[in-house]
């Protein structure tokens, strides 16, 4: 079981009077959980610098009419394979889709997959959404 | 079928061939298709400030282990089921989920979920994918 | 005098250490310190989006040998008078300015005036640093 | 003389009208220099990454009445003078101060002066505008 510590933090009342204010608007049920949340944001980001195993996912959006698209795609993902978890896909009307990829690994691997989808002609957006193992973030 | 138009852009030799490195280097096949990336990168960053209808991906690390949070995070989702498309689920080790939502709909209401499920106290993670529904971005 | 108060966060061991070692290395002097600024990161961001008056920079880079530059700069600057504050102009070489300008006011218009700026054929960069007045950010 | 090339870029004639609106909202003149725009952000982010000589802004929102505040902020400034090109300092009212701080050089530096400057006790709010020397971006 996590050991869990407390330690104080003073700041100016009307700061946190706002504090307060903010994190009621995005539904925080109290400051340790906001602060916990502005931390682990941070070593998120660390993470993605100096870390070898992030997770994420891979957004893309396409029309699977276009010729080759799908086949390219799947292509691609399969190279990849040792960092992809599983896919998700969207067909959001007639003509587009959305497709989600689970990643894992090495934050320059999955963001040079993630470049290499967004290239590809016929993809006509694409993101990538940084996140964590959560195995040091406990 | 969409109608295909070509324009003309000059810039400085040595400035053009940065850029070829540059496209290059993501695995572009040609600079329009570079080109058209980077004006779309514009549209959707647009489209989430002034749209109605976007889509996306709201990823959750979490500890299931956490008593009471599957069935938070399930009872918010079903809360803003008209804008939950799907979920994929991954278990990262034995402790860590990685949640994906499919998301689509009115951008401020996707941005309140984003935050509602963020906030839940065992969330250690939470981030949002900004894409788009591809329908105006033929 | 702004009245002080305090509070407790409580986390687990194992993240509090890596947040020491984080400030540690950002140079915080103790972690109120660095969580204040969280925080306050977490309003400015707010501000910029919902307040009236907020302050900060727009840096141009250009080559002063363009024809009519300098002027269109100069004119456009006039137009926004009222939220600049003063400019600051840096020779980085026999060519290029670096122009970095104090604004102060509406964040749409201040906004607008970093595009309009930026636009300028010759302006080969521009940024917009996003700050605050500090007068609600006691 | 720079040498001006000139290529040709094919979109979706929907997809155009949507970037010339998008580029008269902006101000720009023509395609070109929107394009190119485009490109040279792209450049600007990759030399913040790989590059050893960015140019930039950082920005300080404090209250000067705050004890040896002042005298802080010119310390570190002189240890970092190498990077310093010049600064610019704004009495915004009767307590804040914002100053610019015009910076030069490897990234990494630029990087750190702001953590540290940010990281002072009583500085209220710290940015860093990220941009270039514009000697390889003509």
């Amino acid at each position: 079981m996590a050991e869990i510590v407390r330690f104080g933090v003073s700041l100016n009342k009307e700061l946190l009077e706002k504090f307060d204010s903010l994190i009621r608007e995005r539904n925080y049920s109290n400051r340790s959980e906001a602060i916990r949340d502005l931390i682990r944001d941070e070593f998120v980001k660390k993470e993605w610098i100096e870390g070898d195993d992030v997770a994420g996912a891979i957004t893309l959006i396409y029309d699977h009419h276009r010729k080759d698209l799908l086949s390219k795609i799947t292509d691609i993902q399969h190279n990849y394979q040792k960092i992809i978890i599983s896919t998700q896909h969207i067909h959001l009307d007639h003509d587009n889709c959305l497709e989600i990829i689970a990643v894992r690994g090495n934050p320059e691997q999955v963001q040079r997959l993630a470049d290499t989808l967004k290239s590809i002609k016929g993809v006509k957006h694409g993101t990538l959404s940084m996140s964590s193992t959560g195995k040091d973030m406990v």
